[in-house]
C-alpha cells in the first residue's frame, strides 16, 4: 500500500498523465491550467476545478453566495492564466441534507454574479445528493492562437513577474481560523486577473495562476519548461493588511505568499527587452528564469525554493 | 426553509435553469442529456456527471475499477442519448485518506478501459483531497447537426421505444443490498448503446438514455416536447435473468425497469412510417407519444405513469 501523501498531489498528477495517450486535436492536454483543442480560427480552453466542504471551503464563516462565487472565480483564473477568456461554465453539485432551497440559491447567486462579471454563461450541469457539498466546475474558454501561453513558455533570462500582491488570502484563512478579526475579504470574496491575462498574453512567455502559492507555481514553469528559476524573497508583493494580519496572529506572511495560494494573481515570465510593452498592468518583478537549479534568494543566503500548498500534505 | 427533497432532483434542475440566461452560441443549455454548442460543420456536445461515494457507488461491493469503468460510462451513454460521440473527457476526482496509490491506479484503469472501448481520450482534471471519494466527469463530443437528438423532438403518434432490456442494474443492485447471488455483472460493469445511438440518429425524433428508469425518462421526453405518453407495460422488455433476480429477492422487476435507472439504454421516439427504416439496432415498442396526459396500460387500467430515481427523494 502506497499513500498518495507519499507521492503528492503534483506526483499524483504526473503519474496519471503518464498513462494516458494524447489524443486527436489535442494542443495541451494534462499538466497546464486548462486543456487546449485546436480550432479554425482559435483554440478552445477547458478547465476543471473540484472543491470540497471542509477542504476547499468552510460552512462556518463563508456564506453559500461566497463559496459560489469563489469556485468560479478560482475556474475563471484558470482560463486567464492561458491569456483566453471563458466563453461557458457547467456545474456539477453534491448537496447534503442539511443543504436547503435558500443555501442552493445563494450558492447559485454567487457563482451567477461571477459568471456575469467574467462574462461567461453556464450551460448545464448536475445536481445530485452527497454526504459532503462538493463543487465541481467547467469552464469552456477561447484563445486567439497567437496569445496561448503555457507554463512551458518560459526561457533562460526571462524576468518572473506577478501582478498584484501575495498572502492575501491565507491571510484571510488563518484569521478566520484563529477567530481574530482583520483582512479577511479577499479570502471570502476573491476576484481573478481576466482583464490582465488578455493584456499580458500578447507580450509574456509563460502564465500561471496563483492557486497554489508562488514557490509551486514557479516551480510548475521550471518543470514544464525544463529551466531553473531564482525569485528574491524581499521582492516579492505583499501588502501592508497582508503584514498586519501576519502580526496580529504571528504568522510569516512570506509563507503565505509562497506556498498558500488562492491568491489569483497571474505568474507570467517576460524577455527583459519586452517588459517595456508591458502596459496597462501593474506588476512586480520578482526573479528570473536562469538554466538550472531553484532557489529563494533572501540577501545573501541562497535556498531551495520549495513548498506550495499539496492536497494530500496539507 | 424548503428542503430539496420537497422540490425533488428534476424541480430543483429547472428552478437553476430559469435563473440563467442562454448564451452566445448555445443551441440547448440545460434540460437535456448534454448541453450543444453550436459550430462550423458539428454541434459540440457537453455533459457532465458527478458521482459520489454511498450515492452512487459502494465502495463494498464495487471494486474501484468497476467504480472507474462505469463512471465513463454513465458520461458516455448521455453523448450517445443525443445522437452523437465522445471525443475527449475530464476527470475530477476528490480522494478520501483511505484511497492509497493502488486504488487510485485501479480506479483510473477502469476509466481507461472504457475510454478505449468508447473511442476518446481523457485530456485533464483535477485531483484533490476531500472526506468521501467523489468523481466528476465531463465529457466533449461531437455531433452532425442533422442528427442531433434532443428530448423535445418528440410528435404526437410517434412510437416510444427502448434498446436491449431494463431493470437490469436495480436487479443487481438488489441483489448485492440482500448479499444474494445472482446476476450482479450488468450492474457492476455496465455498457452503453452508443454505436446504437450512432444508427438512431438519423432515423428518431426524440432520444434519452435510461439514467432514473423508464418512467422518469418518457416524462422528461412529455415534458420538453410538450405531448402525451403511453406506455404498456407487458411491452417492457426484461430479460429471464433480471425476472429470476427479482423472484429470488420478492421484487417486482417492473418497478426496476420503471423507477430503477442505470440501465443505459436508450428510449427513443419515432413516427411508425419510419420505423422500418431501423435496421441494425435492436429494440422493442413500448408505447405511444398522445396528446395529453402519461399514463402506464396494463391491460384494462391505465394509472398514471409516475416513478424514476430522485436522488434527494429516495
Amino acid at each position: 500500500m502506497t499513500s498518495l501523501r507519499e507521492l503528492g498531489e503534483f506526483g499524483l498528477i504526473d503519474r496519471l498523465a503518464s498513462k494516458i495517450g494524447s489524443g486527436k486535436d489535442v494542443v495541451k492536454g494534462i499538466g497546464d491550467d486548462c486543456a487546449v483543442l485546436d480550432g479554425e480560427d482559435l483554440y478552445t480552453l477547458v478547465t476543471t476545478d473540484m472543491l470540497v466542504s471542509g477542504d476547499h471551503f468552510n460552512r462556518r464563516w463563508q456564506t453559500p453566495k461566497q463559496i459560489g462565487w469563489k469556485s468560479m472565480v478560482a475556474n475563471v483564473s484558470d482560463v486567464a492564466a492561458m491569456g483566453g477568456y471563458p466563453v461557458w461554465a457547467l456545474v456539477s453539485m453534491a448537496l447534503p441534507d442539511d443543504v436547503d432551497l435558500e443555501y442552493m440559491d445563494s450558492l447559485y447567486e454567487g457563482m451567477i454574479a461571477a459568471s456575469e462579471k467574467y462574462g461567461l454563461t453556464i450551460i448545464g450541469g448536475d445536481t445530485t445528493h452527497g454526504d459532503l457539498l462538493v463543487i465541481n466546475i467547467v469552464i469552456i474558454g477561447k484563445v486567439e492562437k497567437e496569445n496561448l501561453c503555457l507554463r512551458g513558455d518560459a526561457r533562460v533570462g526571462d524576468l518572473i513577474c506577478v501582478t498584484g500582491d501575495l498572502g492575501k488570502s491565507w491571510a484571510g484563512l488563518d484569521l478566520l481560523r484563529a477567530g481574530v478579526q482583520g483582512y479577511t475579504e479577499y479570502h471570502l470574496e476573491p476576484s481573478c486577473r481576466l482583464d490582465e491575462g488578455r493584456q499580458l498574453a500578447k507580450h509574456v512567455g509563460a502564465m500561471i495562476d496563483v492557486s497554489d502559492g508562488l514557490a509551486s507555481e514557479v516551480l510548475h514553469i521550471c518543470e514544464q519548461s525544463g529551466v531553473g528559476a531564482e525569485v528574491h524573497k524581499d521582492k516579492i508583493p505583499i501588502s501592508t493588511r497582508t503584514r498586519e494580519a501576519a502580526e496580529k496572529i504571528g504568522k510569516d506572511p512570506y509563507f503565505w505568499a509562497l506556498s498558500g495560494g488562492e491568491d489569483f494573481e497571474l505568474v507570467f515570465t517576460v524577455p527583459g527587452s519586452e517588459i517595456d510593452m508591458i502596459k496597462d498592468v501593474s506588476y512586480t518583478v520578482v526573479g528570473r528564469i536562469i538554466d538550472d537549479g531553484r532557489y529563494l534568494v533572501d540577501g545573501d543566503e541562497r535556498s531551495e525554493l520549495s513548498g506550495g500548498y499539496d492536497h494530500f500534505r496539507t
